[in-house]
């Protein structure tokens, strides 16, 4: 069957891939030998990359969406020569702080673009990766910016919503650069994929204005020249690759155990007898490994010319595009910021809390034009369109997403868009349906990617559209999220320094929390200083003597803990409002700053219009809270603040319980 | 236009829509006005439904799936007569404790047989309420189960992903009991759908299997005649209905502001010249709501014939028909759970965690047929199927639905059978991709319903496969979620124990949380009591002396909280172990119950593989912690506990520290 050094090559991905996994015990082995041709041709005919300079801008992205075959993934960056998996680190597969992880974990330099394993999420990225080259094209220009993204797919990628979600909208975008390499290798962990689908895959891809290309997986020459023709159409492309899960093994493949049945060395061994290859474990021929190392470098050259045109822009461009490659800011943005702050302190006309933040976009735009914003049908409510062009299949300079009603995918296309690097990327919605894109927002926090998710609507103040728009545990749920950064301004003075503290974020997502209801100033003052980042502050002192209560609030309910502090002060109760617009950022603070702002001494009331769920941790023995019990109700938002008792006389009255 | 007695109906609707939006000074007229032929043909000439018996499990379902359209939904209900949904109510529309709120909240005495808003839900409990009809006539007969499943859809419904999952796995099950109504009326939120989608929607379905009938949705006969082809097909059906959104309002139908723009009764007013409406508002004539009192008791005939073919089955056929509609449990099923509680307790060989709870539910196979079991494509390592048979296109006796890699439609299928009614759904994938469906399990919580969603995989002991796998943050976010009853068993007992809890729990849902890893039994010595339904209890008693630690555990570190109890009592500390397999179980007990399990006056240490978040309410002043702060890593399970320093060890100096 090896007729070809190609697929002579091919059974070196394969052969190593299999006896990493006999000797790790475990691991996932359908893909990397089922895959091994496609990887063939795509790696050593088509995929542009250097792997002596892995972070090259312009390479070629490459997705191994179906993560857990990762083995397919480590034994192509060993073979084409990524500096930092070698032999050994190969051998180390599965191990503790090996880079060859289960499943593969975000390391540009070692060839990993971004972390896979549950489904769905990795063509989401890939997507997100030909948004941002497509942007990034129009802004800088085909010269240095002019590459496709590639992702490797299973059947489980393709039944996942976000994966339908991504194939409708990459469709409706004509993402000419993208193309997928479906493994139909017709199984899945519970057996045939003839128990959960019997969908006509290429069918639904063509619905959504793809091109398919169906052929055999298991052809080197087939798949280059399937590649080929994906490369020259506008569409985007799906390659229906036909393959036999877990080739070579006699006793599993094209069966249920050829996904990730425990292997042994006799495995091994009949599947060197039946492919003819007679080398010992982890050994492969020289010639077959030069030509691999030839394979890794066959971009050098295209990379070395990609570097004279990058010299030859303009000084300016050429800044400009070094420094979004950075991921650093221009000078002059906080600037910006600070200015809105200032403005927004003296302006007593209360506002929507996501207008605020609308607003502050709105000024960023032409100093900030590496933000591509994604939002999920709700332009006017949420607002940050504004004088953004949106990003079509006609105009990629426009950096305004219409997502439609695609939650998952828009997270996920942002994480993609944020490893590509280049852009920073929003995602814009409803908090309530945060949950919808939480999958996505989960991978942005594990791999430390600056998103920032912004969300509107953020409380029973939602009012008539009633308790399935109203959230009350989703901020609990995403302060528990390690790693994402979650943030409630009480006004627009604290809106516009949580962005600043958002866009400071270089390896951490932000989620920006803002109520859909008009919100009074409460940060009447101004101050240069971004009290914001300390995470909470001390924004009403006591009166008249030593704290005897302090009111711990976010968002919306700030004023109303001010107002409640006024009833409390008239009664001679000396009390201290507390806002808290990030706990994150304030447990980092050291012990003094934090038992100053709480006020140990004290009683202590939390107030949120939320499940009080996490907010024992600030309010000790003495310990209050006004917030929600349970899910809210469909009536106007005043009411429901008095329905359910949050208001300054009940913050008094737990104040006063406690006291 | 309105030439015959069904546009006319249909204008009933319309105008009664109209008035009431323009009422209550806000509302989403879209719907109401775009489908109200279409709703005219269901409910006049094909819904079998009596409005004067609601609930007749018979019953044709009717989901509005575009919930936003809700004033649809309660015209219909008061013109065909429910008796609760009186035209004074339908004036309160969303107005507090009206039946009649911004989005339909489930009642189905009120004619509403789910609550929708989250865009895709609706269609995919639609889908399960179709699995459950299906499921139900192989048991019990066509004779007395045999209905159809209708739901209103519009655009972002079949934008999100699961509802796309739901095309794809209802297709594949072929449930040709399912109809949907696509109100194609090219306009979302955002404006026109071509902004955000450009797929052949048509072409999707039928790559899915469906039977798709195109048609003009503003022709009673038309959609009539499509719907008697929709009943005749093996296949389910969508009827792609071209429509008008806010049909009648020249200012703004077949446009943006068609979806929900502000309406004034001059729109009425221009609305009513241009439809030939003369009447006032809210009056409908005599004749036309006579015929739709009439369509509304258009089945009670039906009604009668099917209560005399109910009464002709066999008495314990009948009886065991009115037990499950009932939601009611046989007798004989918790004896199952209390033997092999008595087993468990006496088996010392450690088990995983998951296989633990597979064992119980095999043993409830033939005592509990109303279980259906739903699955993401993890059938082994969950091991939930057993001996239940496959739930096919061609074999609907079986309960086990392979769902494929589409952990959301799963959970919103499951939200389905329960709503159904008549079957026990469970929901089984990882705990990593309870995030996957979590819009759905906030569902579940907000309509009470009792979906069993079992998770497995529960933390960093899944080991190798790394964290993308390792829930950290989820179990936090669960218990965050009202009306949700999270439960993490430490043993094969108390997995028993927690099935009881939640096979009991009629109006909540359940999270059962278990590890993959092998557990040994904690709880060695048999007590018929159910000690776990009170949340926490004392495990292990301190000896020596008056109780100076208390080690707070869940799950799998149970039993490390055991070994570090083992090495305190060897320094002479006296120390108690609190197993807390639910915490809001334990936060419903009274204050007593609590301080005596909490031990007030000792050092309280927590023990979960798991984020602090939420913990500290239990902790107290000298409170500590042992577990994650962040996410996991890949590698082998006992390598992480130590890395990340969740050991007897830590434990015991985690105690010291604070003694």
């Amino acid at each position: 069957m090896q007729n070809t050094t190609s697929d002579a090559m091919a059974n070196a991905i394969r052969f190593l891939s299999l006896d990493t996994i006999v000797h790790a015990g475990e691991g996932h082995q359908g893909v990397p030998l089922g895959m091994a041709e496609i990887a063939t041709a795509l790696f050593t005919r088509h995929l542009k990359f250097d792997a002596a300079n892995p972070t090259w801008p312009d390479r070629d992205r490459f997705v191994l969406s179906n993560g857990h075959g990762s083995m397919l993934l480590y034994s192509l960056l060993y073979l084409t020569g990524y500096e930092k998996i070698s032999l050994d680190q190969v051998k180390t597969f599965r191990e503790l702080g090996s880079h060859c992880a289960g499943h593969p974990e975000i390391d540009p330099a070692c060839g990993i673009e971004v972390t896979t394993g549950p489904l769905g999420q990795g063509i989401a990225n890939a997507f997100g990766m030909a948004v941002a080259e497509a942007y990034l094209s129009a802004r800088f220009g085909t010269a240095v910016v002019d590459h496709y993204t590639y992702a490797f797919v299973g059947d489980g990628c393709l039944q996942e919503g976000v994966g339908q979600e991504m194939i409708s909208l990459a469709g409706h975008l004509r993402l000419g650069k993208l193309v997928l390499f479906w493994d139909d290798n017709k199984i899945t962990d519970d057996g045939a994929t003839a128990l959960s689908i019997s969908e006509d895959v290429a069918a639904r891809f063509r619905a959504a204005d793809w091109q398919v290309i169906e052929l055999d997986g298991h052809d080197v020459d087939a798949v280059s020249a399937a590649i080929t023709l994906a490369k020259q159409d506008s569409r985007p492309s799906l390659l229906a690759c036909r393959t036999t899960i877990g080739r070579g093994i006699p006793r599993v493949q094209g069966q249920r155990g050829g996904h990730s049945a425990r292997l042994f060395s006799d495995d091994a061994d009949a599947a060197r007898e039946l492919l003819g290859w007679p080398h010992a474990p982890f050994v492969i021929p020289a010639d077959l490994l030069a030509a691999w190392r030839t394979a890794g470098r066959r971009s050098a050259a295209d990379h070395t010319t990609w570097r004279a045109r990058l010299a030859a822009l303009s000084p300016d461009d050429r800044a400009e595009f070094e420094r979004v490659q950075a991921g650093e800011l221009p000078a002059g943005w906080r600037e910006v910021l600070l200015s809105y702050k200032q403005r927004a302190a003296a302006d007593t006309e209360p506002k929507p809390g996501i207008f605020a933040s609308a607003e502050i976009n709105d000024l960023l735009v032409e100093i900030l034009p590496e933000r591509i914003v994604g939002c999920a049908d709700l332009e006017a409510p949420t607002s940050h369109k504004r004088s953004l062009a949106a990003f079509t299949a006609e105009d990629r300079a426009g950096a305004y997403v219409h997502c439609g009603v695609r939650e998952h995918v828009m997270g996920a296309m942002a994480n993609g868009i944020a490893a590509h690097g280049g852009a920073i990327p929003l995602a814009v919605t409803y908090l309530a349906f945060s949950d919808y894109e939480r999958p996505a927002m989960r991978m942005a926090a594990l791999m430390g990617l600056p998103v920032k998710f912004v969300f509107s609507h953020d409380s029973i103040g939602v009012g008539k559209n009633g308790p399935t728009h109203q959230p009350v545990e989703i901020l609990a749920a995403l302060r528990a999220m390690p790693n994402m950064l979650v943030m409630r301004p009480a006004d627009a003075v604290e809106a516009a320094e949580c962005w600043e503290i958002a866009l400071d974020c270089r390896h951490t997502p932000a989620s920006l929390i803002f109520a859909r209801q008009a919100l009074p100033t409460v940060r009447t003052r101004h101050s240069d200083d971004n009290l914001s980042r300390r995470g909470a502050y001390v924004l009403a002192k006591p009166e008249g003597g030593p704290r005897a209560v302090t009111l711990l609030a976010t968002g919306s309910e700030v004023s109303l803990a001010l107002a409640a502090r006024d009833l409390l002060q008239a009664d001679n109760i000396p009390t201290a409002v507390v806002s808290m617009p990030c706990w994150s950022l304030f447990d980092a603070q050291d012990a003094d700053y934090r038992h100053a702002v709480l006020g140990n001494d004290t009683v202590r009331v939390g107030v949120e219009a939320a499940m009080r769920f996490g907010w024992d941790q600030y309010l000790g023995q003495r310990g209050g809270f006004v917030g929600m019990s349970g899910f809210g109700a469909s009536g106007p938002a005043e009411q429901l603040y008095t329905l359910f008792g949050i208001t300054p006389a009940a913050i008094v009255a737990e104040a006063k319980r406690h006291l």
